[in-house]
Formats: C-alpha cells, structure tokens, sequence
C-alpha cells in the first residue's frame, strides 16, 4: 500500500516539476531556458529515488516497472497497481499545472514528434535503452557503487533529454507522455511513448545481463529468472 | 548557543550569495542568467548544509525549524531563537548587499508575485510542500543515503527555482522573504511568503509520514510524537 | 569476453549521447547550447563509468588501454580488443546517428581544429594530460575516495571540453574522433587526435606516479612496473 | 617534495583550465559562456582536491596556506615552500596559455575591479570568508560528511564565481591573480587579490572555530591551538 502512495507521489513531484519547467519556459519567455529544462527533468528524478527509493524502490516509470518484472525484481501482482499509480500520479500532476497556470495550446507540455513519427520512436527506443542500461549497471548489479545510484540516474535523465528533447520530447516513460495528453487532449502519435520506451527498458535491461557474472543458461536470462 | 549562531552565519551565507546572484544579475546586464541564479541558490544551500549540518541540524528556514519541532525533531523551546538567528542573518547579509552595491529599486532582490497573489499562494505551497517531502524522506529518514542529503536538498533548491522562480520568485522560506523586505521597505503580499512555505512544509511532512513504517496510532502520527 | 562487450556498449553509449548531443546542436538552431554539449559529454562518461566499472574497467578510450597497460594495470593481451571494441562502438553510433538524422556537412561532429594543427595538437596533449592525471589521482591510487572517482572523472571531461571545445574540439580520445571520421569519411588532421590524446595520457600517468610513495628505482617506475 | 610538486602541478591545472576557459570565451565569441567559466573554475577546483588531496592537502592558495598554517595544520615551515609552489604553477599556467592562444588585451584571464577598488577588496574578504568558512566546516571538522569535502569546495568555488565574478573577477586566490598579472604584466590593484582573500579565509576559519566543541581557553583559540 505504501509502495503504490509512493509511486503516486513520486510521479507527481517528477510530472509536476518536469512539465512545470516546460510550460514556465514557454509562458515566460524562455527564461528557463532548454538546458534548464533539462536540469529539472534530471534533478527531480534524482532527489525523488533518494526520497522514495528505500519506500517503493522508486520506479514512477512504467517501462521500467514493466522490465523489473521480467527480471523477477518486482512481483507480477503488483504490477498494475504499480502502473495504475503512476498514471495517477501524473494526471493530477498535469491537472495541478493546467489549473495554476493559464496553459495555452502553445504551453502544451506533453511530449509529440518534432520529425517523423519513425524518428522519435528509434530515438525513445534508444534513450530508454540507455536509461535501462544504466539502472541495471549504476543501481541493480550488486556490484554497483550503490550509493551514486540516484545521482547517476538522475543525471542520465539530463544527458538523454539534451540529445534526445529536441526531436522526440525524450519522453521515456509512457506515464510521462500519458498524463499530459489526457489532461490536455493531445494524443498526436501516442503509441510511439508507450511502445519506444517498453522496448528499450526491455532490450537495455537484457542486454546488461548478458555481462553479470552467471552459471545460469541463456535460456533461463532470456527467461528473467 | 553554537546552534544559533551557526544558523545565523548560515542563513547570512544563504542570503548573501542567492540574493547576490540576483542583484547582481540585475545590475551586469543579465550575466549571471536565470539559470546561474537557480544554481546558486541550491550550491550555496547544500555547501551551508554540509558545513553546519553537524553544529545545528542546518534549517537556516522557519518553515523547516516549525516543521521540524511538530515532528518532535527540535526542542519547542528552541523554536523562537532558531527563527530569530534565521531573521537576522537574512536581514543582515541584505545590508550587506545594499552597502557594497547600488541597489536601485530596479535590482529589488526580494520576492513578489509576478502574477495574481493567489497563484503565487499556491505554488509556494506546493514547492515547500516537495523541498519539505525530500528532506523528510532524503534526510530524516532512517532508510535514507544520509551522505547524498545535502546535495539531494540542494539540488531540490535548483529546480524549485527553474519551475517557481519566474512565478512567485520561489522563495520556499520566510526568512529569505523578510529580509530583503526589511532592508529594502517593499512588503507586497508578504503574507504569501509567511504563510505558504509554513503550510507547505508541514504537510510535506506530515505526507512522507504515511510512508513510514510505524505502529504508532494515527493520531499520534498526527499529533508528531 | 564480457570486458570487450562492456566496452564496445560503453563507447558506444558515449558517442551516441556526446556526439548526438553535437549533431542536434547543428541539427536544431542551437538550442542544446555549447555548455550543453559539454553537460552530455561528462554526464554520459561519467554514468558509464558506474554502469560499467565492474565490469571492463570503464576505460572507452584507446588513449587510456594504452597508458595503463604501460602501467601495468590492464594485460597486454587485451590491450588490442579493447581498442578494437572502443573503435567498434564510436562506429556504430557513428553510423546510428547518420541513420535517425540527416547529417549534413554542416552537422559534423566529428573534431577538427579550429586554428592551426600544431595549436589542436598542443590542446590535445594537454587536456588528456590533465585527464590521465586525475584518472591516476582520483580512481587508480589507493588513498583516492574511491567512490566518487566516476564524479571526478566526468567532471574533468565536462570542464575539458569547456576549455578546448572551441579550439580542438577537446576530442582526448582516439575513438572518439575516428569513428565519426570513418562514418562521416572526413580525415582532416587526423593524427593529431590520435598521437596527441596517447602522449598527454601516458605523460599524464607517469608524472602522477612522481607523486605516489614508493619504494622502487625510477628506472622501475620509467619502466611502468 | 612530493607536497610541493602536487601544489605546483595541481594550481597549474586549476589556472590553466580556469584561466584558459576566461581567455578562450573572450577569443571565441563568448562560446564558453559566463556560466559556463563558472563551472570551469569549480569542476577543476573539486578534481584536483580528490585528484591530490590525499598527496598535499590540496591548498593551491596561498589566503588558504596562511590560514592552515595559524590553525596548526600546517607546519610553518612549509608555507614558504607551499606559497613558491603555488605561485611557480600559476605562472607556468599563464605563460602555457599566452603560447597556445594569441592574448590580446581584450582576452586578459587575470582579475580587475570592475567597479572601485574598495568595492572589490571588500567582495574579495567575503567570498574568501564563505570559501575559507565551509573548508573549516565540511572538511576540517571531524564531524563532517568527508567523502563529499572536494565537491563541496569545488561548488563553492562555482556560486562565488556566480555571486562576485562581474564584481571583482572572484579571485579569493592570491596565486590566480598573480600568475596572469606577474606573465602579463598588468598589476592593476594587486593588493586587492592579495590582501582580501588572505583576510577572508583567516577571518572564515577563526570565525567557524567558534562553533567546534572544545574546552580550550579562547585565547587558545585565537592563537590557534
């Protein structure tokens, strides 16, 4: 029950700062600027694993909740519950800003295609692997220097949305993409924050498996046992 | 005795260096730049943590000293000294600023709402409300990476300041608030500042609670003890 | 075999993130910014460091296989594949970048000089001196806080590129330049990235070694046992 | 030895990237961007301290020298040594610089009041205070967080270089200012860079004294047992 209240609290902190920094940037002139756009993505993300990470393990992500189950990291049955609080999380994150802040069609802070759809779906594939990659190496293997953990996500976070902003939104998590376009009514080429950000949680997390020391066989890591 | 005095110099150096950036940037045509002040706002923050965090428990904010003494973590009897160390260290690191520049009303380094006071309001709640949570959680908690604390709140410092600053000035602490506002004689809805970060703070508080792992009642989780 | 993998996924991660960053840079009129780039380039080492430390070594750089191989701290044996997987990696990103972007020739992001050869070979020597000396002091050196050593050395490129970004292009890294040259099919002065970033890494180490307690003969130390 | 070579060569690093990156944003359009040298001078700070903390102690200041030296944690007989070392690395650094680039006087890396003299003196004994302060209090003290001690000097460095920059060029380093002045020749208000820091960080370290625990006499204290 904690865990499900943390994932939702946590969301919202990352929707609410994250997309709060986007809209403040376009209903303010710029002042934020696109790099401080990016810190703040990076940033709250980061504070909220050292918050929340000893409480729910500090997903907020679907994608990842999604892979760390495959792995066996997190139960199948709280998997929805998982995913149900996170969309919570961040459609009231996204209510919260529409309501303090007069969010015009050209403040939209949901994330949609700058190129072509194919574009920004390699590229959220890409990042999302990157993201997973480094979770899997940085907080999971047992080998990690454990306590750089959230640091090292968080500034993942920052790098991926400095390469990656400015063509797909670097979404990377669907609960991300999701709250936005429900709350603003926009769901321009939404399948491709859903399905890039799975694929490329999945493929980061096995493919930083394929270097931890094993006596299992392959088809037992195919497996996620 | 050591306690007040350090929160006095810490809040001193606090005001010192994040007002400094904004007269500053005010007065050398923008060098600084908005993001340099949202940096030196939450490094200045985390150095005073790491500095006095041993001495004084580093508040150097009365809306984090209230907080902290309804959560039974700071003797009640100490409240009033620890608010007033913080005031007169705001109050006299803003003297300082006007004695050693030429603080045109231009170079107002205070914070007033630059939209509706209500709005303001609100978003001073809410950043409070998620400095107050990741201190909670990052900080007090048990389970935290008590060694990342101070750069998990300073770092919350910065992006409060990107997503806030442009709103409400991101003020988070009356202290910060009443000083310049002492030195410079412009109260504009000070009550916002007051107010906001009080409210903001205990129930950032008072949510991660319900994250902890307890056998203690509900209302003596409410009651602090 | 895992070193070789982790390797060529590290580097390849690397230049996807530090080279894309450059490429969207052109790309997108600017609005990654150069601090920016130079952000991406320390956060994606620095991340790859704790996501691949245990692992290979987190070397990503022929420069680096070459000096502490001298040192004696990497076999030399595998000195060869671990150069062949950093190249394998610089090309592939290399390659993936001009697949999900129209690369045109003015979105380079490869390095060349800015001014003169001999000027970008000088740069070279001397940001992969300060480099491999701090790579020495701060990871490798048994006193070293051990922890923060991928910090330290993703700082370093971050503050690198700063100072040599605009002349050299601060490539401190063979592979980092060759992949993107062999893509991209544009060799201008190529040597200087090669011979310039392998001389100041091995300077670098060895004047460092000048300052660790020892008990051996210089000529023991000159010799790298 | 080893101490006055990791002094030499860690103050060449620092003036060397901190300098270079003043020189390269004058030569380049302001690519580096005033943040940007910011954050040059901070990372270099922060990676020598870890980088050679362990060999020296990690000074590359004489203000910072001299102070030690008061509080017993340097031997006197050291600080000429110390001080030799580090003005020799400085100097080293500029002329390195005024080789590689073509310093014009419009690129001139060492620091000038830009307002009065008395301005800047006064800038210079506080930003030395606040250095000099958390030093004592997030390195020195035993209580402190020590594995965090370099990257919180090295962001101190950033936000005073934010705070006094446009003011005073944020020396609070006798050897910075002396290098480029003495390889330049240009020795406009030299006392300021020599005289301020030298008085903010005895004034920072004998001020924090105040808050250790001890049961030493205060005339003990002062004279720096």
């Amino acid at each position: 029950m904690k865990c499900f209240l943390a994932e939702l609290l946590g969301t919202y902190c990352i929707i609410f700062a994250g997309c709060g920094s986007v809209a403040v940037n376009k209903l303010y002139e710029g002042t934020v600027t696109f790099p401080g756009i990016c810190v703040t993505w990076g940033l709250i993300v980061m504070t909220m694993i050292y918050t929340l990470g000893h409480v729910s393990g500090a997903h907020f992500n679907p994608a990842v909740t999604i892979t760390l189950s495959l792995l066996g990291s997190c139960p199948f049955s709280e998997v929805g519950l998982y995913i149900v609080s996170q969309l919570l999380g961040s459609i009231l994150a996204s209510g919260t800003l529409t309501l303090i802040m007069n969010i015009t069609s050209d403040a939209f802070f949901g994330t949609t295609p700058a190129g072509s759809t194919i574009q920004s779906f390699v590229v959220e594939i890409i990042l999302t692997f990157i993201l997973m990659f480094i979770i899997s190496g940085a907080c999971s293997d047992d080998r990690a220097v454990k306590v750089q953990g959230g640091i090292v996500v968080g500034m993942t976070i920052i790098l991926n949305v400095f390469v990656g902003g400015p063509i797909s939104g670097a979404s990377m998590n669907p609960a991300r993409t999701l709250g936005p376009a429900i709350v603003l009514r926009k769901f321009t080429a939404i399948w491709v924050y859903i399905c890039g950000p799975i694929i490329g949680a999945i493929t980061g997390a096995f493919v930083y498996k394929l270097l931890t020391p094993t006596d299992k066989s392959f088809s037992d890591i195919v497996k996620g046992r």
